[in-house]
């Protein structure tokens, strides 16, 4: 059975690239685009789109909701209305696929008594990075065995912030396992300072900066004779499509609210 | 409190390497040694090991039992006895940890039973080696959300057989769980028969051999914009110890019979 | 000494990078763009560039020269007129740094002299990438020292050709510095047909194809106790601009015909 | 022809896996060995070798010169005796192969005249890895093309001092043709401290600690659109073999004195 896709936000970065992800989907069909303004009558008349794109453009969500009859929402806009159009998303029994942060402890408990209420899968994504996500899952599961990690993670030289938010993330959830331990010689000593990175709890974090980079990570487990390497590189923004593919199948499998998507892989 | 410990297969490759590991463990005591023949009254007098490992050495099982009362039996002889061994460990109340191959389908139930009876522990680890049965596991679990796979193995240069017996279970593995897919160009070609490597399933596996390499696995996942890369090295038999050491750990917690670590870890 | 640029060729895909990459430089001033057709006065006129690129559109060279006086012309066109126009940029005491392929051997032997009579630098780059470049020859460099070598070369999975130009040439280049030896031990078996790759003159090449992957190789030699990699990843067209800029700045430094960028680098 | 090997220091960890090296040489003979005190007859009566080791040991170098005219003395003893012995070696017309660093200015100095006047080849190096020369003299000739350099080096986590010396000397020999220029963005900011690495003239080095890693660089230069890495992996000290048996042959070659065998790699 084909799932039926409306999308808000199509005109955005991540959006534009949803389209074209859906677009070329066998399994799912774009029914609809919700946009705050008037833009045009079908996405194919936009010039972000080929002509052939004809999907017609809303700025009712009631009247998308009833003209084309929408099984999921794909919500990729900001976060300022989005709370208001899940509840709505829930109200007219269309499952949401929201890819914001924007939402209070409240609102997500609200979102989750009415999804669980009505029976309906309600998927709502920080982060669509399948790859980037496993990556964490992968360091979390063996740092349980191996205890000793550090974690390099690689930047194009625009980044301003060192380590990356991956970076950190990756080791608060090592540090949820991993028995406690300082790693490396007692006696070692730095002959230039910073060479041994940041420390995170015992663990290092290196941060490498290059042009020609773009966002890489790689968590190195060692043990007596062995090393264990997990790695992702995500190469542009086409990364977050395998996420978004895969939330638009779950969230029509379930019936509840799931906040991340760590939680469903 | 302290594991009490007893080996058989101390003289061995991976007994000798074992012995060392568990007298530089805290948690636990190395206890006494069983031989099947004559070689000395104590470790500490054989030329594999230092004049303080202290460790009495039995030829009669019983005997063993008896005046060294260990919790744990580590069993790392050949396949030789080690059923009629493992059997007798459980009647005297003994866990054992065995790492061998060399066990028929009726000897595991038999075995199956008899812990379950006496409510014990029981292990039987064809590979101890924690680190390549995490990046199996994990390349299985990436499998589910990316189809497109490649093996990469690297061995030292002595190595008959291509692709390594790790390669083929990986490729095993992940083909329980991924989509069926031909990855690659339909109309890709080799200009050089064999590029393309070993087709397995729709994947593709790849065996380097060179001096200096040990036994290395990389298994690559491709998406859109993104990779993600597990990488195991092993450099030395010391990668095997982590297994022992997790093993003789666990089969003290577990009151039933554990085939492959697999299934624990 | 700012180094005065014109262009040919400026609205192909190279072009439009090439022509960002000299704004963007502090030693050169893009001087004049020749086209063959009309296409509006001005590059900033384009839909390719921002409006403050005023940089004149000419489809006459003569003029070209006469009134913007370029020390160097850059051109990237297709090879069907690159000829005649390189030889009327050194009749007119241009410098040119040309990025084709499509001379024949006396074509460029009247360059050569021409060049010479003039004390004129010219560069015909038939490969930008210095990277590449440099990956070769230091591969080759190895090769000497180090005669067990393996090639892994990585491409999106859309390529048809396996191995890829790159991974053969650097095959090449190294065998006619290795001591000739047939790799691997002597009965090696290949248990699943192509796992140990394609055979070039004893050397293994294993051609990887994955989505999310653009173009990466890298070139392993191994001896005892150690290996020594050699790895260039090329990730979009902008890896070909540090070798414009360079082949910009040596052209003014030289005085005869350089074919290829390894002969300088 | 047959190379005439003597060796002194044969009982030492490089000098044992230098005997073996040899030995297994088809184009050198092992014709003897100095040593400072009696130790027996012959190699092949000592623990550290096999019986058909028939090398005969001897005490007096004049001695050993007369009776096994050796054409090359390979000296891998500690620095006490070794210049004394490098220049009897020189007086008696056999080439020296000198694995350390034990010489003063005016030593070199004498040594490089002896040489001369006798047009005999004379080697000395503080360092045999040719994988880790290679890897630094590349990591130099790209630096000229790349600036923007990042080092990170990994060694195992008994190693006291962060960075390694060989991570050092790589960044000195890249400064001295690198274009002076302070990496990443300008307004770069560590959350957590020493995650950049350590600052070397404008370039980063980080130093990674674990178990099961042995002696490990990588070098990557980043440009626009590529990388290129440059990677050593040392496991053992067979990693140095590479180079004597290399010294030796070109010992035989050349008729002065080398310092270092970065000057004929």
């Amino acid at each position: 059975m084909t799932i039926r896709v409306a999308i808000a936000g199509a005109r955005g970065k991540m959006g534009t690239e949803a389209v074209h992800t859906i677009m070329n989907n066998d399994g799912m069909e774009l029914v609809s685009a919700l946009d705050y303004k008037e833009v045009g009558t079908s996405l194919g008349l936009l010039e972000e789109f080929p002509n052939h794109y004809e999907v017609p453009i809303y700025t009712n969500f009631v009247e998308l909701v009833r003209e084309t009859k929408p099984d999921v929402l794909l919500d990729l806009t900001n976060p300022l209305c989005v709370y208001e159009r899940t509840k709505q998303a829930l109200l007219h029994n269309i499952r949401p696929v929201v890819g914001t942060t924007g939402f209070t402890e409240e609102q997500l408990e609200e979102l989750q008594q009415m999804a669980t209420e009505k029976q309906l899968g309600c998927i709502i994504a920080p982060n669509f990075a399948i790859g980037a996500i496993l990556m964490m899952k992968f360091a979390k599961d063996a740092a349980k065995y191996f205890p000793d990690v550090e974690i390099i993670e690689m930047h194009h030289d625009q980044k301003l912030d060192a380590p990356s938010g991956t970076g950190i993330k990756t080791a608060q959830m090592i540090s949820e396992v991993r028995k406690a331990k300082k790693q490396g010689h007692p006696d070692e000593r730095e002959t230039h300072t910073g060479a041994r990175g940041a420390n995170y709890d015992g663990m290092h974090i290196h941060s490498v900066r290059l042009p020609g980079l773009v966002a890489h990570q790689q968590v190195l487990f060692g043990s007596t004779g062995e090393l264990l390497t997990i790695r992702h590189d995500s190469l542009n923004r086409g990364s977050f499509m395998s996420g978004v593919t895969f939330s638009i199948e779950e969230v029509m499998k379930t019936n509840t609210l799931i906040y991340g998507l760590e939680n469903i892989i």
